[in-house]
């Protein structure tokens, strides 16, 4: 039996939460956060408090704030035995250098509010300074996960940047083909098939495999054509960056 | 029962004959292309030719070749009695007007040689001359998919570039997502859970309500830091580029 207890009460603390309850093999003991509006989620099944001071004992503390907000609260857990681990992408593990025992719990998903996640599937990257935490984590991380990595810090950070544009920017270009099809009275549900359809492909090819599309033919006519058609100067600029680095990737390797 | 010829022998072509030859409303008379090798994979179940002046009689003749051929293939249905359509998403009806009876059936969709087709969830975007041929288009178009759509070369031509945005813009971000990866000795497999989420989320929240990231936090930080940690020119300009973008989308409307 591992017990946990988690800082935070955001989407991810409010995740893990939901993942960790369903294991026999963790007690979650207590969440504590400032926010009273989200706190409210986790009373019932767990011991929850404002009261940064107030911590139980556990064996992992899960640290689930907002990347500033973790150098503020993991000084409460200095004096505590347990190990203590925060879930960020990008920050480094020597925030945590007052806690002897110290280690990174970061799991790579977009989380939303309301839509339950399935656990199983979301990759989770540890680091620990020790090989028997390690194996901790491991042990704790693979109770609701099928996808357990262990990734160095360098890793981490190049991992969080293609994550950037992995969700944060492909999302963007759904976005402008948004904006495109509400400035056209085109129902956005008419590209929803074809969305889905490009990142299923992911799982049977490389994505250089997968792309299609006028810059990949070079087609130039179409190229010109859509810059013409396109009104906004940002999407312009964009289209034409992006046409020239997917022209640039063929040019380079046929 | 509607009889149709496909002209060509490519991508679109053969997932339209997969689909088509699975109804029992549709007869697929005759498929006629250049390419030997692609054309064999028609044979046995349709007639097939090379000749492009031996058209059997059919109601429908799908032209399924790219762009530039289609002003080439389209004269030598000129005395034919049917419904002459072409499947692109980019060009006027105006390349059929020596055909009596024109008409388009774009399906929106990235075809993959290898792979099925669910054709049921692929949207068709119609458009003919005369209200008699959109509806026997529908009808055909209704056998196959369920997403059948009347859309007027205005619009399909801002579709097509939409789908540029959605299709090919954010796989080149899920290729340097990869590089990244590759570059770092990192398993790509960690980040395919969450290009998954990425376009799933599309089904429940609109592209703006979904963003995330350190552009949507308008975390300088973070954005500064990756930057840095960006070696390639390229990659370093797109990034700053979509981070603009994006700050921009929720600085206008916050």
């Amino acid at each position: 039996m591992i017990s946990i207890s988690i800082l935070g009460s955001g989407n991810v603390a409010k995740h893990l939460w939901d993942a960790f309850l369903a294991q026999k093999e963790v007690t979650v003991n207590q969440v504590i956060g400032r926010n009273p509006n989200t706190l409210a989620h986790f009373a019932g099944k767990t011991n929850t408090s404002q009261n940064f001071e107030s911590f139980m004992d556990a064996d992992v503390y899960i640290i689930a704030v907002s990347d500033d907000a973790i150098p503020e609260v993991s000084p409460y857990l200095k004096n505590k035995g347990g190990l203590v681990v925060h879930t960020s992408g990008s920050v480094s593990l020597d925030v945590l250098a007052d806690n002897p025992r110290a280690g990174i719990f970061y799991p790579l998903q977009t989380f939303t509010k309301t839509q339950h996640a399935d656990f199983k599937e979301v990759p989770i990257c540890l680091e620990t300074k020790t090989e028997a935490d390690g194996q901790l984590l491991h042990t704790l991380a693979s109770l609701i996960s099928d996808r357990v990595y262990f990734v160095d810090f360098e890793q981490r950070k190049k991992l969080h940047l293609a994550a950037v544009f992995a969700n944060n920017f492909s999302n963007h270009m759904f976005h402008i083909a948004h904006e495109i099809c509400e400035k056209n009275n085109l129902s956005f549900d008419i590209l929803k098939p074809l969305i889905l359809e490009t990142s299923k492909k992911i799982e049977r090819l490389s994505p250089y495999e997968s792309q299609t599309g006028p810059a990949r033919r070079k087609d130039t006519g179409t190229l010109q054509k859509h810059i013409n058609l396109i009104k906004e100067e940002n999407q312009k600029e964009i289209y034409r960056l992006l046409s020239r680095s997917i022209q640039q990737t063929y040019g380079k390797k046929l």
